[in-house]
């Protein structure tokens, strides 16, 4: 039998053509966005000043199945696109398990992951429109990187609001950022009126991406010719990131192979919905049933410790209220807490999914235990992971190990959504033993849970 | 007509099964090694206490036209290779240029660069004679990074002597080489006699190549299951690096092409030599007569400005003597110099086929024009180069403008060696405008040119 190749990819013509819009599909749809002011369901009308169109129109789509892949993004795609399917026969081997372990490995691009897919789509719609400027926040600063990527390309200006903790942590990733033409403001700043709010109340903060949102929706507000743009969270941003899936999904086809279990780390949950979006397909279709974990870190729990209620998506309190899990708005992560995964909520698509039992699992994990799963799968498997990525390693480290105890040869898919070539420090304090683990109390989920609106008849 | 895809990647079954040795095909062989103590070629045996005796062997070996790559390398070229050869669509647009640009991209693993190629063999050879421990020397970092890599992989000791310069300018890729295991002394030290001796005749120094060179291999003696292995220059290297050509080779007959212009980076030749040697086979066959140019840093002239003649390897003269273009041992690069391509001499065959005009050009570019051409490529490209590899950009792009000139449209291919993710630093002082140019005057050439050595007889 011809043994599968360590790196399954597709051709280029084989790179998917439409995104798959799961809202379609699922047969219990997600709580609508709700007007704060009005406590109505957000229309169309209300996104305009801050999305451009054409994503506003995609945010709130729940009808059309597949939506075609303009020809300018898709060339686009075509720069970095497909990403490999990878056999970590490495990892298996250094493990002794019978299971088969597979990830889609995103990180090949100089934004370092898969946040590219969405950012070439939002850029190329501003643009489309007359836009000529755009606004957003980073965190990690993946996502910053990929739309000054993308701006590059399509030719838009762009301010990024990275959260000051990242800012001064990855000065090399700012650098990056600033390669690509863009500007970066650190995060709570005294250019908005919301970061000198936030400032004022804690000095000193290294900020969150509740509040780099907040000041990036702001900038944005005041110019007709500037929209802004996000990362994660949104539906239209899940839906561009089905790429990921549909490609996965097209990879284990040529090998005739398909997954047991799907694992993907999950801050607002692009990457875990991109990825597992396409399979859950197939479970509605009942054509296959594989087991869906979400990974967050024990630091910021909103899945395994949050609420599913209404919130803002934003500390400042300037965006929609979004029905998904949340620890609230005004919560912010332990200065510890390395990498990614820092947002207080989850993308209303997976919150639902994951409230219906459709995705079957959460799990938190400490990130002393990541990062010793990261170096692991760094020594035998060449790549150096994301902090983010590797909570998906370790689970599937885990499931894995159970798979030699119980002797089954399950065959495990996990995302591997970036590359962690900026996140040195933080493997630094690993190697010293100077990282240490922070899981908040009950008291500490208090304060955020307390930051909640309440509005009457919604929850 | 098909066009041509963005990236013509192989299938894993079409990387190659073998290298290509080029010394076997060479009209005029490059002069041997010298034993500076006998003044006689070097034998086997004198490279026995240094160098692993399968790589030995092959440094000697100019008879056999291709080397079977062992089962074990296979595997690992497996997990990061085939690397793309892309065309550069959006670099031509940008540029206006009727040429056919492509890049063969040798980035896309962890190290960063094409040096995993050598590493992987390196690494498996000293394991399989039982041998536990490597030294080595890194100037940018690729090499020591690959070579931690590989060592993590084959679980070997690995100690890497890191030109100090590097050392303090990047911590991360520090960080990165010790996340896969190794011990990483920041050169000049105080842990070798020759450190010690450089240190107290050059206070202060940033450090060499050729520095680190002599302490990795003076530690590499002192212990009997140590051996040194270096990432460039040697034959042995050029050799296992042949991989990037013959797969360039194997893709460009895929689209039924050719390329005109071969530009590669020459530092001590290894990616150059590794891109160019089969497309040379071609020209020594009267096949194919495509112009080659080596492209190196100003500050850095060894084919520019050097001389061709026998001249130690390294500063503190432990090494044999080679035949190649030389700055002198004891040239140490301006500090303001960024990136690599850092090495006073130049690989003895690149040398040879350099002066017999077989290579038929060499140039040498200043960095800021060199960073200049790095920043387009990035925007247009979206890839973050190496500046190593943008030495190679700079002429290519200036080759196409030539093209948009003249009106015809060559084809030229570059050899885009590695990314630049840890060299932001430098990216930076070229974006605030704080990068310098150094050209080196005469009379500053003429100090190094005074550390060649004068043997009689040999020259």
């Amino acid at each position: 039998m011809q043994k599968v190749p360590y790196k399954i990819y597709l051709e280029e013509k084989e790179i998917p053509k439409v995104w798959y819009n799961i809202r379609a599909d699922m047969p219990n749809p997600h709580d609508p966005f709700i007007n704060p002011g009005t406590l109505k369901p957000i229309k169309l009308d209300d996104f305009l000043p801050v999305f451009c169109k054409e994503l506003a129109e995609q945010e709130l789509d729940d009808t059309h199945q597949y939506i075609e892949i303009p020809d300018e993004i898709y060339e686009y795609y075509k720069t970095y696109r497909p990403s490999p399917l990878v056999r970590a026969y490495n990892l298996e081997k250094e493990l002794k398990t019978p299971a088969k372990i597979y990830y889609k490995f995103e990180g090949n691009n100089t934004s370092g992951s898969h946040k590219l897919n969405s950012a070439a789509a939002q850029v190329y719609y501003a643009k489309k429109q007359g836009l000529t400027k755009l606004t957003t926040e980073t965190g990690a600063g993946q996502w910053g990187t990929a739309l000054a990527m993308a701006c590059a390309y399509f030719k838009m200006d762009l301010t990024v609001y990275m959260v000051k903790v990242s800012y001064e942590q990855k000065p090399f990733r700012k650098a990056v950022i600033q390669t690509y033409g863009a500007d970066v403001v650190p995060s709570p700043s005294e250019t908005t009126e919301i970061g000198r709010k936030i400032l004022s109340e804690n000095p000193g903060t290294g900020g969150s991406l509740g509040c780099a949102i907040s000041e990036a929706m702001e900038a944005a507000l005041k110019s007709n010719n500037c929209r802004y743009v996000l990362g994660s969270v949104l539906n239209h941003v899940l839906m561009h990131q089905s790429v990921i899936g549909l490609e996965t999904k097209a990879a284990f086809e040529k090998i005739d192979a398909y997954p047991d279990i799907i694992i993907g780390c999950a801050g607002g949950g692009s990457n875990a919905g991109g990825l597992m979006s396409p399979f859950i397909k197939d479970k509605f279709d009942k054509k296959h049933n594989p087991y869906l974990i979400l990974v967050e870190p024990a630091s910021c729990p909103s899945l395994t410790r949050g609420r599913y209620t209404y919130d803002f998506c934003d500390t400042g309190r300037i965006t929609p209220l979004a029905k998904m899990y949340t620890v609230g708005n005004g919560y912010i992560p332990s200065p510890n807490h390395a990498g990614g995964l820092r947002f207080h909520g989850m993308s209303p698509i997976l919150s639902k999914l994951y409230h219906d039992r459709v995705i079957d699992e959460a799990r938190a994990e400490e990130q002393t235990n990541v990062f010793e799963a990261a170096t692991l799968f760094a020594k035998c498997e060449t790549i150096l992971p994301a902090p983010e990525s590797s909570h998906a390693i370790k689970v599937a480290i885990d499931e894995a190990i159970k798979c030699r105890e119980s002797g089954e040869s399950k065959t495990i898919l996990f995302g591997l959504s970036g590359t962690g070539y900026f996140d040195m420090l933080a493997y630094t304090q690993f190697m010293d033993k100077t990282m240490t683990d922070y899981i908040p109390t009950d008291a500490d989920l208090e304060k955020g849970f307390a930051t909640i609106p309440k509005f009457p008849g919604l929850e």
